[in-house]
């Protein structure tokens, strides 16, 4: 097939942005890869057409289809994802691993902020994502993009509610990062849990008060000079201090 | 003065976009900024008012002017800074302070990414960045509201090279954030020097292989199922780290 368009939320597609986060969805899904598009000026175009005749990926050079797929003038390469086919996977594992630590975003609502996450979580050995909605979708170009393709190395569900996540998982420790958290995370003695969920909430609100109590809640101390930290530097901080000893 | 037009690099004047980095700049470098202004429907119109005339700013309502200099549908508010008066304040203090400890941000290219650094700097106590040029200009306005105003609390200084950043401050113990460093850096054993200057590379390239010899060179543990952290990741951790018993 031919003439993919740009993004929709009902497309049954997506497709990875550049070199990087392609060559990931060819290495790491081949089974939700459908085609790989290329102009005729990428630079790794034989690396290209190997790794996708590897996995009897069909490839192709076609400047204009990558053109139509991106906003930006420097991409030069596209995988087309099949939705349906990225989450069959999820399905066949029973949705998150029970036996490995989580991530939990509640409602969060950046795109670029959840990529940058999903990119954290996957350097410090975290697979198994879940995301609260209300939510920004995932099989977003954007979030795929700013993730650089670790998306395609998790496993990522949605919840209605962090009450229905946590009844499916009810082993895992649960550390919820708030600015009123009552314990201060320091290098020094962060906790050692073996299975932990570790719970950030939206970029500008946080978590509601009621997480106080669902878990130990922690605070990253910063100076009283700034009202928070980013996001995603918290949960990069939280990964680091939960994944010591990992690497 | 009405009429300011959006940003360009030799603009006399930069500004801030938005609720949160406009009062940072009212109330913390009220000296550098000319006036402020914003729309009829902004929330806080009573608080903006009461806080520029405890400092003599002049403000007023006017969402055209807003308008012009926002990209963006919800920005209702923008206080005018004077580029020279930000940075006369450098020459006051004689540059960086030589007895605080310094970020240094070798070549970054990414304007989102500086800003988004700068407010790691402030919530983690450094108030010192060396910026080494080549380097995006800071006065940008998309460097400033992703700093979220963190600029107007912070010394910057741009140099031309290391060398020259490094000749000026000699007591600092240097510590140069490489994918090759040879110290990993782990939170139970982190360095806890006094005076320290954290050096970072360019987002896609890091810091060149010369910066091994430059000083302590180190590394975040990370799995080997990743590239690399986000620059801002590894600056957040970095900071974090060594700002440890501070807060």
């Amino acid at each position: 097939m031919e003439g993919y368009k740009p993004y929709k939320k009902d497309s049954d597609y997506s497709y990875s942005l550049g070199a990087f986060p392609t060559f990931e969805a060819i290495k790491k899904r081949p089974d939700c890869v459908r085609e790989v598009f290329c102009d005729e000026s990428f630079t790794e175009k034989e690396k290209l057409f190997d790794e996708c005749k590897k996995r009897n990926i069909p490839c192709r050079v076609n400047g204009k289809q990558v053109k139509r797929l991106s906003d930006k003038e420097n991409v030069f390469v596209t995988a087309i994802i099949d939705k349906a086919a990225y989450e069959k996977k999820l399905d066949e594992t029973c949705g998150l691993m029970a036996d490995k630590s989580h991530l939990v975003l509640v409602n969060p609502s950046n795109m670029g902020n959840m990529g940058t996450i999903l990119r954290s979580c996957l350097a410090f050995g975290i697979h198994d994502v879940a995301i609260i909605s209300p939510a920004p979708d995932i099989m977003n170009p954007k979030v795929i993009r700013s993730s650089m393709g670790a998306i395609f190395s998790l496993r990522i569900k949605y919840y209605d509610s962090f009450d229905e996540y946590r009844e499916l998982y009810q082993k895992h420790e649960v550390f919820t990062f708030m600015l009123d958290g009552k314990k201060p995370l320091s290098a020094a003695d962060a906790p050692k849990p073996e299975l932990y969920s570790l719970v950030f909430g939206n970029e500008a609100t946080g978590l509601p008060e009621e997480f106080l109590h669902k878990g130990t809640s922690v605070i990253i101390p910063e100076s009283p000079e700034v009202d928070s930290l980013n996001i995603t530097i918290a949960v990069g901080i939280g990964l680091f201090l939960f994944s010591q000893g990992k690497f």
